[in-house]
């Protein structure tokens, strides 16, 4: 039996929900790091995908300005990392120094590959979408890599504990 | 070690995959069900969700003609009805009628709620975008109704089979 209920409320319904870090660079190529929950692929061909990020957050004013990102999808052995992430801004630390997090050098974009993700996708901004408190980011996808010894893909299991599935 | 390799490829990695029904109507009322495992929430305030539809898709038809949509997450039990519906298209069979998903009338829009989904958010077309050879709808968030007997959530774990985590 369905019963309306607040939004609010119906939001707490949708976990397990996934997680993806996106990184993007400042001007002088200091690379930032953001999870996100709100993430889709958005095309097959040409390859693309999708991010939902908050006006305010650093990460915002960066891949507005660098016109590009990475998305990774952390794996399990990174909970801790994710939530360090996710819990301070890239204004105030790096984030790659204070994580686990290791820097790796992408081949079409400035924005860090992340070492230890299970795979990453090198994205430039194809279009922007504003949406009330965010703006949807199309990236083309230019190029992939994946970390064979990466473990299974963590998911967000409400209020910010992240565990493996699959 | 990160290793470059095929975008196609690397899709592989993002398993187990969310997946949503979004149901739209067609100009007589009829309901149709998509299952989608590209959705994101895009925005807090207002509330907004945003799907990306293929151009070439009976949903996509239909949610362009009315401008609404619902997105209902569904739950164990509906593993072979989400099946169902993602490998057969609203052109030729009556959804609703062919599985064991019943429709339920929303609030705000004419798009059906599905009674057995954990959770319906009824969505007005705020915004698009097209991305290749899919188009995101951005939805604002009207309503929101709940099933408090659904069980949980569903994933994708590859190759269209389903299974609940959490």
């Amino acid at each position: 039996m369905l019963k309306q209920v607040s939004i609010r409320d119906a939001w707490k319904k949708k976990y397990p929900e996934q997680v993806v870090c996106a990184t993007s660079v400042d001007e002088a190529g200091r690379g930032n790091i953001i999870p996100l929950g709100w993430f889709m692929p958005t095309s097959f061909q040409p390859p693309m995908c999708a991010i939902s990020v908050g006006h305010t957050r650093y990460s915002h004013k960066l891949i507005t300005q660098s016109g590009e990102f990475v998305v990774a999808f952390p794996a399990e052995g990174s909970e801790e990392d994710v939530h360090y992430c996710g819990t301070n801004s890239g204004r105030d630390v790096d984030k790659f120094a204070e994580t686990g997090f290791t820097a790796a050098s992408a081949t079409n974009v400035a924005a860090p590959l992340i070492e230890e993700c299970l795979v990453n996708f090198e994205c430039q901004v194809a279009g922007k979408l504003d949406t009330g408190d965010h703006t949807i980011f199309a990236g083309g996808i230019v190029a992939a890599h994946v970390n064979e010894e990466a473990g299974r893909r963590i998911y967000n299991t409400g209020d910010y504990v992240f565990r493996a599935f699959g």
